[in-house]
């Protein structure tokens, strides 16, 4: 619960005890702490350098402790409004200004040698918290595409978690100034409907055989969603405005969507391409029309990826048919793009949300070989 | 903006160029991916070690390259409903269970010797964010804490950013379920107003004389800003219980709050002492009432912190007053309780929103000692 990792890092030791183990070396600390010798600072940065590039074979040492080279939070876009209906309360003023539509960004920029950022974007009814640890308590993509080289870059959608919702229609309408059908369209996923777009069986609570999601911790799940406000959002989502923004302070980042948001980096690069090295589209809600412009896809490496049990969803597999449509033609358009659907690779059992699933870290690893090999540096 | 906190390192450089500008040792990293030794694994815990430990006299060093050894988030509380209006939308069903009042917690815990668990609890109107990189891109008090070794957990209280709130209301009122009276209580808080609150000035857009708040960047503040439900919460605040469950799963954790939260700390301990390790209350909204039973705080160490200006504002001015006499009555009880206005203790110039004014790592290196003397390991 807490994010120990432990349990999952057999088979990836390369340093085979942590530092917080190696008590006795306590002692050289202190007397650091008293007097740093550049010597000292010689070591720190060379053993920092073979802790961040120790790999064991197919992906990145996941017990050793974390070298960070810097880390914080940011938003972007966003835009001021003045409302007169902010608050009903004595103790705040109904009338000020207000920023709304920026997107709140997480980030870790590993120590040593660096591979391509990444932008980790959340689907529906979700925030950035799905790419964190997982329900179960295992480590989260974000942290194993830091461990991989990748600087790593986790929003919540405009409108969704740290990323300000907009209410001045709510209290216009309690203020009597608007009538109750102006009220914004906002929803709330039950666990019994997530059951079935998830993909953890047919109906709630049939599973499909084999399913990989740790069922034992879907409460987990369920406490990380929150009210979704994307149908009171203006067209085109500013989150897609946000993304190409934050793409091109990057100058070159590859977008990692997931479901509902699965089509924004398309849309992002249909908006401009600069700053986009590539795009994961996972389980997207919607791909491009085939029958659209290709044009925003010349040359770029894509990649929309699935999971298990797809065509026994109704909801899922018309949405796979149509994007297998639209990576053959974005190919014959001149993209680099794939269609890959897990289980006809080799991996089977996963669900809607495969970044929590218990294999979830094979599939990060299979993933940044991908993006090493399709993407590059 | 990115959160690179290069500018404000000057005084602190222990080992004086970042892991990343060493660039000709790449070759080492790569030679260690083909294969670790035990004896570079062996040199690695030992720098990262002394990485750790190496601290400028008075505080971390914040230049060099941050270890941790294990990173994460997870919620704590939360009950689930059942509710038939969760979505007026065809493709969401409106009756289903979804959890509330949980809260978000996110953690990093420093690689090397340990000091006391913190836990960070933002005010009215914000989220986490209020504690990580500042509005002008520096440094936050999260990282900072890592950095002093203390393992830092940053919440969003219950209804806040990824801490779900509860719409149900506005869609029973949308469905003609409810009167528009029951729609709830939400505020955002305007600029404007904002600008009195956290004084900045004794009215928008005067400045306070020498007031630090950074106001070239107050509209990356304003960004972080998010409507607050809190007066739809139940009472008292589940916010006060998560903390409780927090803290005594950290086994023993010091509170610091701010603002809104300021008296949650001591709502806390009322509920339960166990796992509350100390208490820092930042320029609370309410200190628990003077006359009250202070059995909860006996022995316990309570710091209550000011910034500047406090008497000039009508808002702050009583509160301060109400908090010394609770901090001289809970002193008689046997609390090992302090107001400190830091003014008084020759720190001038702060706003409200000290942990993001100009001064912040100042203010932190000087709680991070506090905390050493009174709270210990």
């Amino acid at each position: 619960m807490d994010g120990d990792a432990g349990g999952i890092a057999a088979g990836y030791s390369c340093v085979s005890h942590r530092a917080r183990r190696a008590g006795s070396l306590a002692r050289a600390a202190r007397a650091c702490r008293a007097r740093a010798s550049v010597v000292a600072a010689a070591i720190a940065i060379t053993a920092s350098l073979l802790v961040a590039g120790c790999a064991a074979p197919g992906g990145p040492n996941l017990d050793a402790a974390l070298t960070i080279e810097r880390q914080g939070s940011f938003f972007v876009g966003g835009r001021t409004i003045v409302s007169e209906t902010l608050s009903t309360l004595p103790a705040y003023m109904p009338k000020g200004t207000i920023s709304v539509e920026q997107m709140y960004v997480r980030f870790q920029v590993p120590a040593g040698e660096k591979r391509a950022p990444v932008v980790f974007i959340h689907g529906c009814c979700l925030t950035g918290k799905t790419w964190e640890t997982t329900p179960d308590g295992r480590m989260g993509w974000d942290e194993y595409f830091v461990r991989s080289g990748h600087p790593t870059y986790v929003v919540d959608q405009v409108a969704r978690g740290r990323s300000a919702g907009n209410i001045v229609a709510i209290n216009a309408v309690r203020m009597g100034k608007l009538p109750v059908d102006q009220l914004p369209t906002v929803f709330s996923v039950g666990a019994e409907d997530a059951w079935m777009i998830f993909r953890f069986g047919p109906e709630h609570p049939k599973q499909f055989p084999g399913m990989k999601f740790p069922l034992q911790a879907a409460g987990e799940l369920w406490k990380q969603t929150v009210p979704d406000w994307i149908q009171s959002m203006p067209t085109p989502n500013p989150t897609t405005a946000a993304l190409s923004e934050l793409a091109q302070r990057l100058n070159g980042a590859v977008l990692i969507s997931h479901s509902q948001s699965g089509i924004y980096p398309f849309q992002t690069a249909i908006r401009s391409r600069a700053g986009i090295a590539g795009i994961v589209s996972i389980e997207p809600g919607a791909c491009p029309a085939a029958e659209g412009d290709m044009t925003p896809y010349k040359g770029m490496p894509i990649l929309v990826l699935w999971g298990d049990f797809v065509d026994q969803s109704p909801r899922w597999a018309p949405r796979l048919k149509a994007c297998r449509e639209f990576v053959r033609a974005a190919s014959a358009a001149g993209a680099r793009a794939e269609n890959v659907v897990l289980p006809e690779i080799g991996i089977a059992g996963n669900s809607h949300m495969l970044m929590q699933d218990s294999n979830s870290l094979e599939i990060a690893r299979w993933l940044a070989a991908w993006l090493a090999k399709n993407v590059g540096r």
